[in-house]
């Protein structure tokens, strides 16, 4: 008997055609069943003569599944039997009490995200590395891009592409005549063949990224282009749209991003934008997060199918310090996917302190919202976090898991922005009234050597003094009524009061 | 033959009555006459049968003057001289450029101002290390009360009050049990007569001032009161203004600030505020600047007796960065008095860093603003700069110091913020079309390590890397057309660009 966990990926694979275009001229579905669901979804050709279709079941229990299809062996049928969760696997990822995330099985998910828009196009040393940075749990959620990416420091050809052809020469390309607009000629692929190797590529990036509990945010489409990947039409989107929906839906930790700065993208409009939505509304039976990702405007967030606002600050100065308005806005969570990347690049946002990019998270947090990481230092081999992965250098990542465990000891499923002085952030329990009794005080660029608090004379309330940056917690004692902490007067501190 | 320079301050003094109440019942004026001005002002009553007029005259030659007043003795009359200036006389300082200022003499003026509210009120020991501070040319504005300050850290007597009479008791009063609302009950004072002492010594802080080159922005009301002083009715606000007109007007380096967070001044509503100013129009025959100061609401800078914008940052986060929306909203100087203090008090106006109020400083000045220092460092003294002067512990005066150096190097009469990219500042002249030839690029907490310039390639540019925090200013060469400059990659650095 065939068996998987619930939240696995449960594949079928057929044997089938290859002569001619199986991509365009071949289909295959299957339907899944048990008696708490039924579920319809399309296969796709892996190469080969191979066809696959995935299902990942929200259910334990027995299940039974038909494939059909345009070719004769495309139809079988068969069971397997869906076993409870192990080790990290919590089920997707779901919108909780509306601002906030929690697994499937209900257990919170804080973000705290990084991007590394390129890493599964790197070689495999690179790769390595990568990997071996994320097995130090800083992250709980990777942003990176189904096709290649073509920008400053990104001028190598990939290690796969997605179609067959061959790519324009890059042996040209320099820093100093980097372009945004790109003439696409000279490249030569055939729309209508995907590469099979490079999906299996990103399903590899996928696959590890859950086994190390992190969500692959994927990026569909994005403009940094050289090859007319940003610019094919519609027939061809959806062909791509559909190919990726079919071999990547089945993985419980993907998010989907329609785009990364989709405003950049010019061959797109506004009702390109809405049908991919619906497409992926349609195709994906597991209601993955959707989002799409801004340069300068954002999208119009309250649209239904939007899960979760991913945004790009819109001012040098302010940004996070909007995410309680934004939360009003769009009464929806609030992820912070670029706030500027930690490093020494020329351009301001890829070239902000640890320090700051560690503020930046605090304010997001504090105040109910999620952020994310990136990190850009020039160095010799030209490796940079936020596109190609490699090794880290910046001295945020330690301070953002920090952060994470002190969001884990959150009571309930997030944090909001609570009443306060004007040189504080406070965050407290995201309830309608908050009655857990328990506040962070964060001072952020504030450097107070004390403060002074007020809360009720019969109660107590233990107090323990956050380092932020050293990734200190110290305990102030028990207090009651009127009382005063003392603080070091340095940057980067918070006050954490939790009634006993 | 008597002599004054141009611009110094030329002093009838008047024997006169001291019996009853010379300061209601008595009055003298004087009118001062050469070729090329007639001017009458108010004389005040200075203690000890004493009467004085003091007169600044602002042309060359030979001067004629008249006293007149309700008693006998009052009529005078006498000639004098007026010199060129000597030293350090500039004259007083006026609006220039319409963002920007000039002393009288066309000098152009770069405000870095500091703040010490009660200096004046200090003890001798106090004052002389704040006028060693001062000689150290760190700043060329200084903010300072004429009525004592009841606030945290400012809970002793002053060493002179501006009123006959005893004070309340403050020998109870704690930080702990500070509150801005007070009863003033237990003062005992004659609002009607005023302690000439407490003036002269105000007169000797405007001097100290003046010797330094520094302007001594007066702030005539303010709310951090225990004795009533803010609470007066018309009547006695009427005397207590004339008199500090008829006594200061004179000292070319005043300007007047109404109010210190005119906002907080519960007593005084909009038509009161109106009516000082119309008075000081009146009564100031020099026109010396006109400012009133904020705590939230900005009052309507619009208004014609204000010559400059006195302002007081709104947000924790963005505030200076503002400047240029101010600029074009009220077509006046904008002048950041208030934008968090170097120090590490528990509030958050006076705990940032040395970096960051050098880094506020910066901004406001890239963009044609200028900025205000203050200094709050807990001390076992209790001595905070901010208050009382006495010494200086921060790291940003000497910063402070070296914009201003590199202010006075700008080509005419002052900044404005010309095109840049979203991540760097750019300075240029504030000329309708900046032909000078002049830009500084400031990067803030960015960390670029190298930035790109494109100039026409028939041009020359001098480039100069400055290090703001550092206060270097490194050669880099002269180019043309497109061009990189090397940067540290770290915050706080500038590039300037000279044409040759």
């Amino acid at each position: 008997m065939n068996t998987v966990e619930k939240w696995g990926l449960f594949e079928v694979s057929l044997k089938g055609p290859s002569a001619g275009n199986p991509f365009t001229e071949q289909s295959v579905s299957a339907t899944f069943r048990s008696k708490n669901e039924i579920v319809t979804v399309d296969g796709f050709y892996d190469g080969d003569g191979v066809y696959k279709v995935r299902f990942m079941p929200s259910f334990t229990g027995d299940y039974v599944y038909e494939t059909v299809g345009s070719f004769p062996e495309a139809e079988s049928a068969g069971d397997f039997t869906v076993t409870e969760p192990t080790g990290n696997n919590h089920g997707p990822v779901r919108i909780a009490n509306t601002y906030h995330f929690a697994y499937e099985d209900t257990t919170p998910y804080y973000s705290v995200g990084t991007t590394c828009y390129a890493w599964a196009h790197q070689p495999e040393e690179v790769h390595k590395q990568t990997l071996e940075e994320l097995d130090k749990g800083y992250f709980n959620k990777m942003r990176f891009c189904v096709f290649p990416k073509h920008y400053i420091h990104n001028f190598r050809d990939p290690e796969t592409f997605p179609y067959e052809g061959t790519p324009v020469d890059n042996s040209n390309l320099t820093e100093e005549n980097f372009s945004y607009f790109v003439d696409f000629s000279g490249n030569n692929w055939d729309f209508t063949r995907f590469n099979p190797e490079h999906f299996r590529r990103m399903e590899r990036c996928i696959v590890e990224l859950q086994e190390r509990g992190i969500e692959a945010d994927i990026i569909v489409m994005h403009p940094y282009d050289r090859w007319g990947f940003s610019v094919m039409n519609r027939e061809q989107d959806d062909l791509y749209w559909n190919y990726v929906i079919a071999r990547f839906s089945a993985y419980r930790n993907v998010w989907w991003s329609l785009a990364n700065e989709y405003d950049l993208m010019r061959a797109k409009k506004l009702e390109d934008w809405e049908h991919y939505a619906d497409l992926l509304c349609k195709k994906d039976p597991y209601n993955h997060m959707r989002s799409i990702h801004n340069c300068i405007p954002f999208y119009d967030h309250t649209r239904p199918w939007i899960t979760h606002c991913s945004l790009q600050r819109q001012d040098l100065y302010r940004h996070v310090e909007y995410t309680t308005d934004y939360r009003t806005r769009y009464q929806k969570p609030i992820v912070w996917d670029e706030i500027a990347y930690e490093g020494n690049i020329d351009m301001g946002w890829g070239n902000i302190s640890g320090q700051e990019l560690t503020r930046r998270f605090w304010e997001a947090s504090m105040r109910g919202g999620y952020a994310g990481h990136g990190e850009t230092f020039m160095n010799p081999e030209d490796i940079l976090w936020w596109s190609h992965g490699g090794k880290l250098h910046g001295e945020s990542p330690a301070r953002i898991r920090f952060l994470h465990e002190i969001l884990t000891q959150t009571p309930g499923l997030g944090l909001k922005q609570g009443p306060g002085a004007f040189d504080e952030t406070v965050a407290v329990p995201d309830e309608m009234i908050p009655v857990t009794g328990y506040e962070i005080h964060y001072y952020g660029f504030g450097r107070p050597s004390f403060r002074d608090f007020v809360k009720p004379a019969d109660e107590n309330w233990r107090v323990e003094v956050i380092d932020t940056w050293n990734m200190t917690i110290t305990d102030a004692g028990v207090h009651s009524g009127k009382f005063r902490i003392a603080l070091p007067g340095r940057e980067y501190m918070a006050v954490r009061l939790t009634r006993v």
